[in-house]
């Protein structure tokens, strides 16, 4: 017997038919003899019936209130769910965030969780009860409803597992698990039966859209053992270990890559301590968030050059700024790309061994494909490429790389 | 400056559209200097969208994650109505039940309310905001979501009112006041400008549907004063007032009636002590409410026949249930009729004048109508009358007690 927190998004819970659906699953694990603490978000398309109507009473509602009203969302889930295994024969018992005390701060839309009550949660499983929890919301000091931004429920239900020491929290999706890349892109594209924790981080924040990559640090700062499944099908799905638990690692674990970035690039900059933040401070301030970040020194030996990428939303805004700073700092030059993607190596067997980069970069220049920035990390190689090369660039490393093959362990 | 608690039900709040012009007649009454406590139903059509999802989930839901749903419907409203206030420029806050602690006891869909903590509402007052409460709902002291049963709002309203000692409570509704009778039946029905709470409480258990019995049960008890507008139309409405309050009661304020009723007899029971239990016991077990009861003793001396009328609803379960308590009290016979309704005066005035009912019965008896049933109160006369004579009694009895022209006081 265990104890499982699971947690069902939007679409799993998108009709009352599919609630139906969660509502068997969920008394499957119960009657297996699990202790089973549910986790949803609002029914999907739930929340932007509520925005829109926020949207038609006052344009840009105070966040308190947007609270309050997104709060409902998950509320609505709760009560059905639990009827819904009622009905069949399983206790279940709902409970808001503010009611099972999920202290948050008081930053209302994208609020943090400081400490969740175990006790009423324990109390209730201790008397048979299936625990249905509100996703994506708590209460701060003064109990004012908090929510913690779109997709949050992945975070309330690391939160609960990590408070309750869940043996398991499940995250139910509609994919079936983490996969080597995109299948979209490369269909022999393979899922991962597990994947350590921090190769997860990198692959959720290079664009893998698996898991809401605060959930996943969440998870990993607990040591909560984290798996990823499917509403819809059945499977066992990817299970996110820590790296100590299996005895080899596979080389790579799977390739990012992300459709989004621009890169912005200022030449003969005045070399000098303190020149990186001149350059970068301005961009900060414009709340633009910089992600690879490199710096060369120039042929003259007295300048330097220096290239980021940005969010390509940023990127003119990021470029208007930069032209700004080199002005006052009398660079040279500034130019840019917003036509460029990252693709990325992930794997934290890349650690112990030499020469994945190099295999790496030969392959892409074997299929023509130019890289236009390098960026390393222990377990991550990064690229950037030329949008045009996306695909191919994508295909030609998951070959090259047999990621199509099972793991050996 | 006063205090005022204000209810706007439904459907003054039933679109974006009617929230703004809620928003804006609440900024006028804070505008002028007042405090103000606004409590809100669910939006109209809001609470039967939710059944209906319970309906599709569970059938018959648990009641008590009904009320986790249903709740959510006025949490919606609240959130709304801040909004549409902020941007008015009027500081705003919203509360659910069990943030403002109207604490409750646990019976779930009909609970009672125990007690309302003012603290938090009075300090937001203090600081110059507009307090948004949701009506209809509230924690039991377990922390447990409950609501009050359909029409709750106004109990909220009146609760928070006398909690907070406000000045006055005024309930917003789609009519503009309480009416000498309806004007649907009686074009000449004049809206009073006040009438007493008994007068009130008499006018809505008999049918007169402006307010929840219960809310005004309540009022009267902490001495509330309230008064019923609309939404819609400008207007002073009608204030339900303490008898005490003016020098002179006009005769009769009213006169409600009821069509849903039924009337079962039985006769030739054996006339000894504890009979109308027997006969009523089974009745109430049956979860029957039973409304006026008459016992006359039978012309034989030795026998009784006693007459009570019910909901239409249960006329048929009475009746069988009769039967067989006939039958175990050797009664000689029992009847029954569903086409009946009652028609009854209502005025504190009667108290002091003699002849009011005299003058009923020969109204009613010159126009042919047959009196089946009388029953008295002390500030009421009820009359059971075949279903056919309702609009004919109405309009005789407005006519002869001269309802259509203005009080004088």
């Amino acid at each position: 017997m265990a104890l499982i927190v699971q947690k069902y998004g939007g679409t799993s819970v998108g009709t009352p038919e599919r609630i139906g659906l969660v509502a068997d699953k969920v008394a499957g694990w119960r009657k297996k003899g699990n202790d089973v603490v549910v986790v949803v978000s609002a029914m999907s398309g739930e929340t932007d019936r509520l925005l829109s109507l926020a949207d038609a009473v006052a344009g840009v509602p105070p966040p308190r209130e947007l609270d309050v009203l997104l709060a409902t969302g998950e509320q609505v889930t709760i009560a059905l769910l639990s009827m819904a295994l009622e009905m069949r024969g399983i206790p279940a018992r709902s409970y808001t965030g503010s009611q099972v005390h999920i202290r948050t701060d008081s930053a209302h839309n994208k609020a943090r969780i400081r400490e969740i009550e175990d006790k009423r949660i324990h109390a209730d499983l201790a008397d048979g009860r299936v625990v249905v929890v509100a996703g994506f919301q708590g209460a701060d000091e003064y109990g004012n409803i908090t929510t913690l931004g779109r997709g949050g429920s992945d975070t309330t239900a690391v939160a609960l597992a990590a408070a309750l020491k869940a043996d398991e929290c499940q995250i139910y999706t509609d994919v079936d698990g983490v996969y080597t890349t995109d299948p979209r892109v490369v269909p022999e594209a393979r899922r991962l039966d597990r994947i350590t924790f921090e190769e997860m981080l990198e692959m959720a924040s290079l664009g893998s859209r698996v898991l809401q990559i605060r959930s996943v640090s969440f998870a990993g700062r607990y040591n909560v053992p984290l798996r990823v499944l499917s509403t819809f099908e059945e499977g066992e799905g990817t299970l996110i270990t820590y790296e100590d638990e299996t005895m080899e690692q596979a080389l790579i674990s799977g390739i990012a890559f992300n459709r989004d970035e621009a890169k912005l690039t200022i030449m003969g900059v005045p070399d000098k301590p303190g020149v990186a933040h001149q350059l970068l401070g301005p961009i900060a301030e414009a709340n633009i968030e910089v992600d690879m970040i490199i710096q060369n020194v120039a042929p003259d030996g007295a300048t330097t050059d220096f290239t980021f990428t940005v969010h390509r939303n940023d990127y003119k805004k990021g470029l208007a700024i930069l032209e700004k700073t080199a002005r006052a700092m009398g660079a040279r030059e500034v130019s840019g790309d917003d036509k460029i993607v990252k693709i990325s190596l992930v794997g934290v067997g890349m650690r112990s061994h030499a020469g994945i980069a190099s295999t790496m970069f030969e392959a892409l220049a074997k299929e023509g494909v130019n890289i236009r920035m390098i960026s390393t990390s222990e377990i991550k190689v990064s690229v950037v490429v030329d949008e045009k090369y996306l695909e191919l660039g994508v295909r030609t490393l998951h070959d090259t790389f047999k990621l199509e093959q099972p793991e050996v362990i």
